[in-house]
């Protein structure tokens, strides 16, 4: 474990700062002006493009509302800028030029990192797995076959990817109970979380090329909380036999700061033991999960944040790096921008579930929320808040938080030229 | 029916010609050059950036190696080119500067006529529906319970969607028989096509919206082939229970010519009669499907090709505006670029089913070929076209092919920097 590396922005150096010189995530921001890249230090912002354009670093695409020019120049150009920012921000380098380019946080507007190109959503916890066979199947056999063999995902939607702090509307769709006898259009009334982390592709891979884990581990940028909102009504009603479609596609908020996986590289650590042997394309080379904390709050309206979850990026059977070589195994093109979600990281314990359906099993056993209400799924105005960091020895690599706030269905056309 | 409007570009004139001025299907083409937009007449393609240089077009992005800003325009500019251009082709009005803008279609590369977004493949012919499901699980229980209520549908990949004449390599994967105790990973030994046509779409839609079909159908800028290459072996074992994965992941082949709504409106036609009412924001407003002939040739390598099937769009069950009001139904947002593949159309007998796996009865029959050859799945060096046209009074509105050959396996890496 490496010590806190001390930064001239005094805030950067406190034990709970999510941001400390250690960390480094990058992200885009405005400041009533242009959207722009930026990394987080401390409690400030600092401006990316002002830097380059102050020939402080390399031409990298700062200037852009997003991160993806940045993300597709590889492992080489990511270290060398985490280098010079590390150096230009360390504790007695202090320059005018870049004390220029620092903004408050509180002051900015944080947007989407990065375009995302195309969304892939995986199901890669093995509890989580399990609740949710032992739910709506058997669980006795609650893992699907392949389930061990292969890291299973399906397609998500990326034109639905938001940033955190976008609300939106709960979405509408076909209902169909198992005591209905027809469907019926309605809004969603199970509405629920997934608790997941992101991976964020750099560099790309061609059409028709097999990667390996190692050379998928260096194709991925880094890391967003990502919460993959579900309306399970409109799922148990669509999904078979083509999987999550509509249930999936009106919202997935994810955090607003990419952490690297150079600022997580020394919390790396070992999946889980295999229970079946893996298959060479997807075999563990080294350890690429993360032992990183993550916890789940939930407010109704007006009402104070309560963790309804805390469990561990580190519980996840497959790391992104398998997910990945998966994902490329048939040949699939991978591009700078895809985002691949882990799947809902649920712990071994209740308490530890990363979705309200497994919280509240069904909705069988509702949740007491700060201030008594109670909540089987979301109700309309319900606040809820991704929570992720690393822990180091003083100081923690943190992710920022990752929030979104239900607004009621919105049923007619609204808004379109 | 509307007639043969006559063009001075003779070609375009005979009635087995795909592209009369009726059709003006836009595409990507290049001349040794920079892409940019064209669109076909007779055997010749014209030049859309010459035209707009010349003044003779309204700013449309028709510089750009894509139609993607085109698409974006709407209805009211879609419109206004098109009689731009019927008009500057019409017989008797040739000049110069048209003239000058044409170019020989066999001295020209086509390439992917716009930017994919999104991928979305659907499943709305419902005799293929009935022919997977008597395949796969029981004939009496054939279509899913909630098939005649959505047209259900997956998102596919687009980063592998190609334009007719590239080739590509057999997918690899993970495959386990039923008679396999454990998966291994090998090439795709039942790789196969599915006949579809592809929507695409021009205007978007914003996040949390509503669109009533009417509204989708003016979305859809016009129509290409598509063959949503399947492998169904790898699909086999991963689909449980999140969908098709990579064993349609590998590649998707579009024809090169997006042929317009505009020039499809004489050819409109009603969907089939309904078995089960449709819920208020996928009802039948109109005619949105077409009478367009399509079919299926295959050749062994060095073999002739021979047509393997002959179906017609209006057999589909679901028009493509259908699915794109579903596809927003829930609040996800569409955007310019968006492709929503039919699913596979396959008309109600034998010789008229749209993939290998219904032609030979899931392997169980095999096709004989041009030369003798036999086969149950696709072997390498197998080439296979998708054709379609609208017939009208004298003419017909064509979409050329949609081309592509099987390349041996790759399981190496190579070529990535």
């Amino acid at each position: 474990m490496t010590d806190l590396i001390r930064s001239w922005v005094e805030t950067a150096n406190r034990a709970d700062c999510p941001f400390p010189l250690n960390n480094l995530p990058f992200g885009v921001f405005s400041a009533g002006d242009a959207p722009r890249c930026a990394v987080a230090i401390g409690d400030k912002v600092l401006d990316l493009a002002a830097l380059q354009s102050a020939g402080l670093l390399p031409e990298s695409g700062f200037h852009e509302p997003a991160l993806n020019t940045f993300m597709g120049k590889g492992k080489g150009a990511w270290q060398d800028v985490r280098d010079k920012l590390t150096d230009l921000l360390r504790a007695g380098n202090e320059t005018d030029a870049v004390r220029a380019a620092l903004y408050d946080m509180a002051d900015v507007a944080m947007h989407l990192p990065f375009q995302v190109t195309e969304y892939t959503d995986f199901y890669a916890g093995r509890q989580h797995a399990f609740n949710v066979g032992s739910l709506f199947r058997d669980p006795e056999n609650a893992l699907p076959p392949n389930w061990l063999h292969i890291p299973i995902g399906y397609n998500g939607r990326a034109s639905t990817v938001v940033v955190t702090g976008t609300d939106f509307n709960r979405p509408m769709g076909q209902l169909k109970g198992p005591q209905d006898d027809a469907p019926s259009l309605g809004a969603s009334r199970r509405l629920d979380i997934e608790l997941e982390m992101g991976a964020v592709v750099g560099i790309p891979s061609a059409m028709g090329e097999q990667i390996s884990v190692d050379e998928a581990d260096d194709m991925i940028f880094g890391y967003v909380l990502l919460n993959d909102w579900s309306a399970r009504d409109i799922q148990a009603w669509e999904y078979q036999p083509l999987g999550p479609f509509q249930s999936k596609a009106f919202a997935t908020t994810i955090g607003c700061w990419v952490v690297t996986k150079m600022a997580l590289d020394p919390f790396r650590c070992d999946a889980p033991k295999r229970e079946k042997e893996l298959l060479p394309h997807i075999k563990d080379t080294g350890p690429m999960l993360y032992d990183i904390d993550l916890s789940v709050t939930m407010a109704a309206p007006g009402g104070k944040p309560k963790i309804i979850c805390e469990t561990n990026y580190n519980t996840l059977y497959f790391s992104a790096a398998q997910q990945l070589a998966h994902h490329a195994s048939s040949g699939c093109a991978m591009r700078t921008g895809d985002l691949l979600g882990s799947g809902t990281i649920s712990g071994p314990e209740k308490g530890m579930f990363g979705s309200l359906l497994e919280m509240t099993w069904g909705g069988r056993d509702p949740l007491t929320l700060d201030g008594g209400e109670t909540r089987t799924f979301l109700e309309d105005g319900d606040t809820l808040a991704l929570h992720g960091h690393a822990q180091g020895d003083g100081y923690r690599i943190g992710f920022g938080p990752c929030v979104g706030t239900i607004l009621p269905a919105k049923s007619t056309r609204e808004g379109r030229p």
